[in-house]
Parts: C-alpha cells; sequence; structure tokens
C-alpha cells in the first residue's frame, strides 16, 4: 500500500505538469481506456478524418508492444507517437511527458490518448487528461460497469461503441446504462459505431463543448504590466 | 429587466427556503419540465408503481388549470397537491412552498414535481429541486434544444421519452442528444418509453445514485452538545 501510494503520489506530480503544459499550448487532452479490441483505434482514425478540419490533433498511442496502432493513427493523417509500456498495463504521467516532447501541440488543438487496452490499471493514473473517456462494445457484456467499477467512476463519457452489430448480439444497452450509472450517477453515456459513424455527431458536440469550457476556464490570464 | 431581476431574486429567496426544508425532511426533489403532452405525468406514474415499494414517493402537480393530473398520480398511489397557476406559465417557488404545506414529506423521500407543460417560463424558476429534468418526446422533433436552450441548459438530464414510437416517426436520435450537448456539454440523456418502460431502469438507477449522493451532501449535521 505504501508503495502503490508514492507511485500515485509521483504520477500525480507529473500529471500536474502536464496539465500545466496543456494549459499554456492550450490543447484539450481526452485520455481514452478500454479493454483490448473494444475500438479505439479505429474509433480515432474516425474522429481524425471527421475532426481535423476544425481541429488540430495529435495523438499519444499506447501499447506494450508494437507501434501498428500509431502508424495508423499517421495514416489518418495526424501526428502520432507510440509508446511501448513493455511490462506495463496503463500508460502513466510521466511516460506521456516524453511522449509530449516529440509531438508538435498547436493552440486551440486536440491530444488523444489511447490508454493500454485494460480495464483495471488505468483507472488510477492521472496523465493530466481534461476527462477520462472509457470505451465499450456492445459484443463485451452489460455487466462490466459493475466488474470493473474503477474505471467506470474515473471516466466522464461512456462511448458504447460497435452499435451497428446491437442487432446481432445479446446486449442490454439500459441495463449496461443502469450499471454504469450505479458506479457513477454523473457518466455520461452515448452509443456509436466507428464502423458506420452511427452517433458520432453527438460524440463531437461533447467533444467541442467540453474543449469550448475547458478553453474558457484555462485561458491564459492577462499579464498585468 | 429591473421587474424581471426582482421577480427572480424574491423567487430564489422562496427556493432556498425550500431546499432548506428539503435538506431538514431528507427529501430529494426532482422537477419535471417538458412541453405539453410529452409524456411526463404518464412517465410519473409509471416510475411511482416501479419505485414505492423503494421510496416514499410524494408530487407536486402543476397545470394552469384542472385537477386531472393529482388525480391519476394519486390513483398511481402517491399523494400528490394540484397547484393551479391560472394564467401563470410555469411553477415558482413560493407555491411550491404553499404545496409542502399540504404534503407530509417521509425521510428518504422523493417529492416529484411536474411543472406546467411549457418549454420556455420554467426554465428560469429555480423552486428548490436538486435537478430539473427535461423530458422531450420523440414526436417533437430533434431541433427543440436549439430553440429552447435555456430550458436544456438548466437541466440535468434529459429524458427521450416515447422510444417505442420511434420507428413510426423521423426523429433523428443522435442529431438530438448532439444538439442538446451543444447547449450543456455535460447533459445526461436517457431514452425511455413510459409505456413500455424501456430504458426505465436506467433512469431508476440515475435517480437512486443522484439521490444516495444528494442525501450524503446534506445529512444532517450531528448536533454538538
Amino acid at each position: 500500500m505504501r508503495i502503490e501510494r508514492d507511485i500515485l503520489d509521483k504520477n500525480n506530480d507529473h500529471a500536474a505538469q502536464n496539465r500545466a503544459r496543456f494549459m499554456q499550448t492550450g490543447t484539450f487532452a481526452l485520455n481514452f481506456v478500454s479493454s483490448p479490441g473494444s475500438g479505439k483505434t479505429s474509433l480515432l482514425v474516425r474522429a481524425i478524418g471527421d475532426l481535423r478540419e476544425r481541429f488540430p490533433v495529435a495523438v499519444i498511442e499506447g501499447d506494450q508492444q508494437t507501434s501498428n496502432d500509431a502508424e495508423r493513427i499517421r495514416a489518418a493523417g495526424a501526428p502520432a507517437v507510440q509508446i511501448n509500456t513493455g511490462k506495463g498495463c496503463h500508460l502513466d504521467a510521466h511516460m506521456v511527458a516524453h511522449g509530449l516532447e516529440k509531438l508538435k501541440l498547436e493552440r486551440g488543438g486536440l491530444l488523444f490518448i489511447e490508454n493500454v487496452g485494460n480495464l483495471v490499471c488505468p483507472a488510477a493514473f492521472d496523465l493530466g487528461e481534461a476527462h477520462k473517456v472509457v470505451v465499450l462494445s456492445v459484443t463485451e457484456g452489460q455487466d462490466k460497469p459493475l466488474k470493473y467499477p474503477e474505471m467506470f467512476a474515473a471516466s466522464d463519457l461512456m462511448l458504447l461503441n460497435k452499435a451497428d452489430l446491437l442487432p446481432h448480439v445479446d446486449f442490454d444497452v439500459t441495463g449496461c446504462v443502469a450499471n454504469a450509472l450505479k458506479i457513477n450517477p454523473d457518466l455520461q453515456t452515448l452509443l456509436v459505431s466507428a464502423r458506420t459513424g452511427e452517433g458520432l455527431p453527438a460524440f463531437y458536440a461533447w467533444l467541442e463543448g467540453r474543449a469550448a469550457r475547458w478553453a474558457r476556464a484555462n485561458a491564459p490570464k492577462a499579464v498585468a504590466e
């Protein structure tokens, strides 16, 4: 417990530094968390295509091994840095700080951080993001919020992905949302499909509204001469 | 403008008194707002049936004329007070205070306040509730959040009612949610049907989670002897 506390304290220091950097550069950062295979990368690829005319977008990709995802992101037209965590099951704020050194952040831009696919470890690690967004696909089962409560408690938005598969799977959307709200009554939920694009306009409206408010709250203070 | 300010200031004083009363009696109060015909009363009738074994429920009904709604609520098994606003297009906190005199509020109970059907006037009037819940039915069109922004800005939850009619109407759920999020990026949305009951478990989970947190935050302080 003591070691865990020390690790989290240290992480929080780095997260605060990342957050200060995001304020300086005017960067709205989201931390995407999920199980492996929920479709995070496909969502980001689609969102980059849809949003890049309105926002500069940069991406940090976390995976234990390979740089496949960063390559997919670059092919979609956004600069991306791949972080390999090796044995680690999550990104931490220090790794993200190093990733940021390799990215040019533009004012008013978005930073998507795609965490390692894991519904447990990333929950406790603040990376300096404005919000954690948990992605759950409808092929995974509606009990996941109850089984992995920390992740749903730490997130502000749940994207229920693969909505196009709903006719083919036995997934109770209302039951899943009810389970998530039992854990976190503030959680917002949107039903989306990275494949068909359905539901994504609502996600983009959420993102723009939150980013605009974040920018107002974190505008650089006027310097008194 | 000056008169409007005076009216709102006075209302806010009464709302604060209602809020203090709700803290004293341990009552979690929701203020339901919508256009006429969105199905608020049907929703409340169904919710009373589903929730009354878990919570004592009381209702304040606001209408310009008639006591039809209070009668429907009483038939569903909850005590109800009807307030007729006459020419008024909304309840105000002073009217609610008078209504409360006629209701016995039980500790840990719910108070549903059904406002006058009107998407404009009730937005500005705090009644002392924990949350405004805006009900929009899928027969009304997805542009309503943009046309009546104050109501959607003032609400914490949007219930998209009459989900059972979705196959028969030309209503874009995602577009509606996107419009609402443009106005209020914190707004939570649940798709429900008072007729079939679909989606209501998620609403009850939201309600229980919010009520539990409200109760923790407003627990009577221990009195030092």
